[in-house]
């Protein structure tokens, strides 16, 4: 199946693709906006990290484009020690993206490696030379046809992406993904929105302002609730009373880890 | 009074410092991790542009560290075009960070203009050459005394930014910042949270949900009440009784433009 998604080849939304997708095709955009607007009607796009919060540029692209949200999937980010050589002690220097490095000190400190900072963790892994190491996803080490020295060398264990599935097959409709835009500013009007949700006894699992890039003050919210069917039929018709609802679709919820 | 911000002077954080202190000794830093831990006392760190959203960094650092927030101050961007040429027809080419050259196409187009990316606004200031001109802030153009030869040349007027003051002292306490920490997940928590705020008659001008870190899924709550003194205390009470809440301070509304 074709999916556009952001590349290049072996980066970690590549290896989230492979993880959902069976038969992935991959289509490599250069921005999030280019995969929105890419021709292939399936898309994977990242949507949050738990370091680093909502993905801005994704959050406002649901907002804009019609697409439907079919699906997602969690992907732990575990950085892999990838080289051309076949042992670790022959390693002298590590390569990758600022923010992988900034996430492997421990080993690197332990070993005394230089560093060099790459544009992505992909692109470290395509120009390794001997005595170098990169930080990068596995399936960048086997679309290099490199080595892996040691898996999962990352600090702490608690970096994890998750990605949004787009124009695909609905496995099952567990959860829900909306736009709510207030149809004006006043005390408590979040709080009555959120009580639509609360009413109903449905559980928000996310829940991210973003600014209407109209005035400064003004926001809508993208949220994702628990629910589906006729009971967030319910809630939408209640929330409908106070603002604009965009019903993104229903999708499975997909594992977490621990 | 000696205030830590983002530099390199000429930026606008250094024309809204200008704006909001009389007697202004900056004391430039290069992240804003760096202004929080700079060893000067009072300090002014971007929270919200009216396009971008929060300032990932900002909030998560309002959390992490010990500071109380004293003040705010909203200013709208606007690009003066700024050259050593006494009049826009010897123009050939223009310079400036990529934002700003995105944000004032117009003008750019207009005139078939070529254009330059630099790093900051502040930079294509100090680096002009003959036939050149750079979009940046009007102090920029005082500081590295260039001509300014139109102001205000953006593309569209909804560009704000809003900055928060630490450690000075508020000249008013009308409003006020706050991290909240829900105790647990459970359907409808933030819902009760919010209801502490609604059963006041308080009303929240921003909420912006960032990720404990912890754990996928896992948030905090930024927010801002226009409350202060005893009304939000009462607030507070209640909210103590669903999870943590951490007063970062009370302060003056900012005037915003219209």
């Amino acid at each position: 199946m074709k999916v556009a998604l952001l590349g290049p080849s072996g980066t970690y939304t590549h290896q989230a693709a492979e993880k959902y997708f069976e038969d992935l095709e991959p289509v490599f955009c250069s921005t999030i906006r280019e995969v929105f607007e890419s021709e292939v009607d399936a898309k994977l796009v990242p949507i949050e990290n738990s370091l680093g919060g909502g993905v801005t540029d994704t959050i406002d692209l649901l907002r804009e484009k019609d697409v439907t949200v079919t699906g997602e999937v969690v992907l732990p980010i575990q950085h892999a020690l990838i080289s051309k050589e076949e042992t670790i002690e022959d390693v002298e220097k590590v390569r990758s993206h600022p923010q992988a490095l900034a996430q492997c000190q421990n080993i690197i400190e332990e070993h005394g490696w230089e560093t060099e900072e790459t544009g992505s963790t992909a692109a470290a892994v395509e120009q390794l030379e001997q005595g170098e190491a990169a930080l990068a996803s596995e399936i960048a080490a086997e679309i290099n046809e490199k080595n892996i020295l040691e898996k999962s060398v990352q600090d702490r264990n608690v970096n994890v992406t998750r990605f949004l599935i787009l124009n695909g097959e609905p496995e099952a409709r567990e959860k829900s993904s909306l736009i709510l835009e207030p149809g004006e500013d006043r005390p408590g009007l979040l709080h009555a929105m959120l009580s639509c949700f609360a009413g109903h006894e449905i559980n928000l699992t996310h829940i991210q302002s973003r600014p209407t890039k109209e005035k400064l003050g003004e926001y809508y919210f993208f949220v994702e609730a628990e629910a589906s069917g006729e009971k967030l039929q319910k809630a939408i018709t209640a929330l409908e009373t106070y603002g604009g609802v965009q019903q993104l679709g229903e999708y499975r919820k997909a594992e977490r880890p621990e």
